[in-house]
């Protein structure tokens, strides 16, 4: 049996998996970062962590055949070097190479997003399926492109900036980026919720919401979505205008690499088969006429593994690689 | 030297040219479609002109070595069938076999946008770039999508239709695609004109379009250009109502597969310089600013040989294949 190490380093935690050259989990941990992180740090813990996971199971550093790291920031695939990292202490670091040499094997760098999306496309949602566009509904909204089982990176590693493509050129919401109108200012979790937020505190008379913003001075995407579920239609009208956003950025989607299938993850999709009801009418409403076009889109099952998944299989397709 | 021919059928022409294996054009020539168009007429005429050329330079149909086409339509790639083609006799027609048996070598059969995408990729504007995406700026705007040196083409084929990414979902522009708010119907040529045309129809006050509105019954987009160039109000108005499209479908091109550059085809780049500097001015305009983005966007440089360029590549790419 051949060993591989999938890591998938997060602001906060770095998450790992073990796994056979058949990409089946053998066993997985998830560690908070030491404070005052360094990128030598991060590789150390890196080091140590799949050591330990790698002797609690009966092995040793030696038998790891590759690695592969999903990683926040723009990356350049080519040399493995993280440029810049918005929540990491990664500048011009070249961890693929810290990494290798630390651990003994080949390693692959990926940006977070795409080894996600490759996680879902290798052992996920996706499993069987060649084209691909994958969204995670979070803080942000985050994408991953495969096309026709390969993954789309741009030129310099920042395709798939889903969540910043414009659908409202003329919305009046401003995006963190700097933009205006960008499908996640209207569709991820967080802004969900801050457009429900936002009216609730100019006050909306007749909503079952106020309840929960008097008492909690907020709500969360989360009770959004419960009180659409049970008819509001203030709450309605708020995953109404998420769902359109999602559906015209599906439409765009189709028309551009023309997937298989949309991917859904991140905390949202808990809303369930509510929200992809929704956004199945939306695209439903705007799409084109010419020809039957249903949206197959669907929800990652892999969770928070995602990332490890991905990075663990990339580590074995690449395992010749150094 | 072994000699390849690329095929660019259209609804009323068909385009072909002779090439060595190094892609270097050695004879081309454009001849008009037979009346009562069958498919078999197509092949039967696509042997005949690539006989003649054959001839004519000296050689014989066994000297070729292998053939591709740009066609237009929906294209099973994979078994090289036309599914359905809007202006041609083409349903689940087998063009790659017929054509194969016909001319006794290899043939690929690919989309006539992805050709011509694929011709600028290989021999004109895009030369030594490998991630690019094309656009068409004529009675539609169609679209080629190349990513890490590899043609987009979508589950089924039907990657790349750029024209009908929506830019406003709340525009009153309806497109022929039946969707409101396509690119296209904003920013194509024809498009343009019927911008202008529309408004000119209803009356405008001050504006030199006037005269040729009178004259004509109608304007062209290369009136408007000029009449903008000029220093024109109203159709400079219009002119920077088709750059906001394509600057907005650039903005969101650039999120999606971050090509290095973006080439401009079609009958609107004689409008040259001036198009360019106010497509940019509005790709600037929206973008995001944590990052200084700026736009290469390039005209083509093959005009109308760039399918036969594109098929010719794929030929010689492809030539073991049968």
């Amino acid at each position: 049996m051949e060993l591989f190490i999938g890591f998938d380093i997060g602001g906060t935690n770095l998450k790992l998996g073990l796994f056979d050259e058949k990409l089946k989990l053998l066993d997985k941990d998830n560690v908070a970062n030491p404070a005052g992180l360094t990128a030598e740090w991060l590789v150390e813990h890196a080091f140590q962590s799949a050591n330990t996971m790698l002797t609690r199971n009966g092995y040793k550093l030696s038998d790891l055949k590759a690695a592969g790291v999903g990683c926040p920031g723009t990356i350049d695939m080519k040399n493995g070097i993280i440029i810049a990292s918005p929540n990491l202490p990664f500048k011009q670091t070249p961890l693929r190479q810290m990494l290798s040499t630390k651990l003994g094997c080949p390693c692959i760098v990926e940006n977070d997003a795409n080894a996600a999306a490759w996680g879902e496309y290798a052992a996920g949602a996706a499993k069987d399926i060649n084209d691909m566009v994958f969204l995670t509904l979070g803080t942000g909204i985050g994408g991953g492109i495969i096309s026709d089982g390969m993954m789309v990176r741009g030129h310099s590693g920042q395709a798939g900036e889903l969540g910043h493509m414009i659908v409202y050129p003329k919305g009046r919401r401003r995006c963190n980026c700097g933009q205006y109108g960008c499908a996640e200012v209207y569709a991820s979790a967080s802004h969900t919720a801050n457009r429900a937020n936002d009216r609730l505190k100019q006050g909306v008379p007749q909503t079952t919401l106020n309840d929960v913003y008097r008492e909690k001075g907020q709500v969360t995407s989360k009770d959004v979505f419960d009180h659409a579920k049970k008819g509001d239609p203030f709450a309605t009208e708020i995953v109404d205008g998420t769902a359109e956003a999602l559906g015209l950025l599906c439409i765009n989607i189709t028309h551009f690499t023309e997937p298989q299938c949309v991917i859904l993850a991140g905390g949202m999709i808990a809303a369930g088969d509510y929200l992809l009801k929704k956004i199945k009418e939306q695209f439903k409403k705007y799409v084109w006429t010419m020809q039957e076009q249903t949206l197959d889109v669907r929800f990652a099952t892999l969770g928070e593994d995602a990332g490890i998944y991905g990075a663990g299989d990339l580590a074995i397709r690449q395992k010749e690689q150094s």
